[in-house]
């Protein structure tokens, strides 16, 4: 499976019923957790997350929307007698502020953190474990920031089942066959796996891209995802305010997704001025139609 | 009005219906926040608490279920274009930890921070305002800690109806002679203000003892409080673990109450491992009548 998991959609001032960003990237058995807002962790409650299964947390950018509650997830973890390691990738001032609160508070972790400083400007692959390969790119916004790419592997072959079935090469070793084996006949004769099957399939493509003024650089990343995730701050009479703080509207969003020829677009971060976010979509929609409302709580397919 | 209103109760790992530890002390139109959780902005709009109007800020100690929220309100006023000066009593290393993060983000405040260190060991006054005095005194906890007293000071004298009649003094003047005011009559004869009044009584005190271990030291700033905050992290089987990490049971805080003669008892900071708080209040009042669960969004008069 592979899928993102919203657990908080509300840019920097929380509301009680919307909360700071943070999203849950599931690869198969593998948990991501991107970018962890206050009360995170009380989300990963609520929506029943299993949180030991997250090995790595990837921080976009300083602004505490979208790390305030990683210091209160990492002492929980420690309470609750966490041994799996973890990894945290972040800008580089992320582990000086994380260490000196442990530090004040006496806390020895009883888990092995490690951080990864995403050094600004960066771009290009930070992580490949199973399944998964994530790459960072910079975003353009107040402070150093990046989105990040997630990009699942196949790693099975297609089988070509005529072909399998001209070399009398038995359904039962199929599987074998897309893990890359040879067949081995019984005169002895060796069919090439390259005979019967073809190399994996491109994988499915997310792209989150974290907080950000409107930006055609970012096709580059987006071009041909099956998802992405972009920032709609604002709706579109305020295109001025969006570009002052670095931040996009509705018609920029959907602008890009379409320009991409991505599949969906998730919109969400939005400003707490707003309480009906129906607006949001209807103004999106009509430049891409294949957009959602990221909504807290609510896995999407990717 | 002398109050406080319990926003967390709960301690280190918070749940979703109990919030790690946060108090709104009210003394008349002013409010002081009394350590501050994650997740306490939320809190403090949920029970509809007037942010603005809290000018202090106090912060018992540097373990995360007391203070992990204070960056993020503080940002939060921020973002509300805050104006009001702030004043922030904590242990040494909080100043540094909160400007860290505001550096990190470019934040500039548009308010007035200020920090006032909480020197490890001192007991003493370090808060008068109008109405209210507020002394800290150190608690035994496995980290630097400090309990606090709130006064609220009667400012008005105490007026004796018959001499103030006897002198032919309007009732109309009577708040006057409250506020201290001498009289004079028609034919100029002045009638002194301690001839009709007598001092302001004792204000009333709620003292407020944030995480430790059971020290009959406290005693002497528990001694004829009018309602006192003491933690139960745990229930009376489990103090061996209380005293391992620093924290007391239900019978000892209760014991506590009594042995002080104080007027009324108010536990909180319970292990996430209780669910049900009734086994809290079924040991501690037999051995003080007058204790109450701390609940979250109520407010207790002192």
């Amino acid at each position: 499976m592979f899928a993102v998991t919203i657990l908080g959609n509300n840019s920097a001032i929380p509301t009680l019923d919307r909360h700071p960003t943070a999203q849950i990237v599931t690869c198969n058995d593998q948990l991501l957790l991107v970018d962890c807002g206050e009360g995170t962790q009380l989300q990963i409650t609520l929506y029943k997350i299993k949180r030991s299964r997250i090995r790595y947390i990837l921080i976009s950018h300083l602004h505490g929307d979208h790390y305030f509650g990683l210091i209160g997830l990492l002492n929980t973890f420690n309470l609750m007698s966490r041994t799996e390691p973890l990894s945290v990738y972040g800008p580089p001032e992320l582990e000086q502020i994380i260490r000196l609160q442990l530090d004040c508070s006496g806390t020895v972790l009883k888990f092995e953190l490690s951080f990864i400083v995403l050094t600004p400007g960066y771009s290009g692959l930070i992580l490949e474990d199973k399944d998964l390969r994530v790459s960072c790119f910079p975003t353009q916004h107040r402070i150093t920031c990046f989105g990040f790419s997630f990009e699942m592997q196949k790693r099975k072959r297609k089988l070509i089942p005529e072909q399998a079935r001209a070399y009398e090469i038995p359904a039962s070793y199929y599987s074998k066959l897309q893990e890359g084996a040879d067949y081995e006949k019984k005169d002895g004769t060796i069919v090439k796996n390259d005979w019967v099957t073809l190399p994996p399939g491109k994988g499915k493509r997310y792209v989150y891209c974290a907080d950000t003024i409107y930006d055609v650089n970012l096709l580059l990343w987006l071009k041909g995802a099956d998802a992405i995730y972009h920032e709609t701050t604002y709706l579109h009479d305020l295109a001025d305010r969006a570009a002052e703080r670095y931040h996009t509207t509705t018609v920029q969003a959907a602008t890009l997704a379409a320009d991409a020829g991505v599949k969906r677009l998730l919109i969400g971060h939005f400003s707490s001025k707003y309480t009906d976010l129906q607006p949001f979509l209807d103004e999106t929609r009509p430049v891409f139609a294949n957009t959602d409302i990221a909504e807290e709580g609510v896995s999407y397919l990717i």
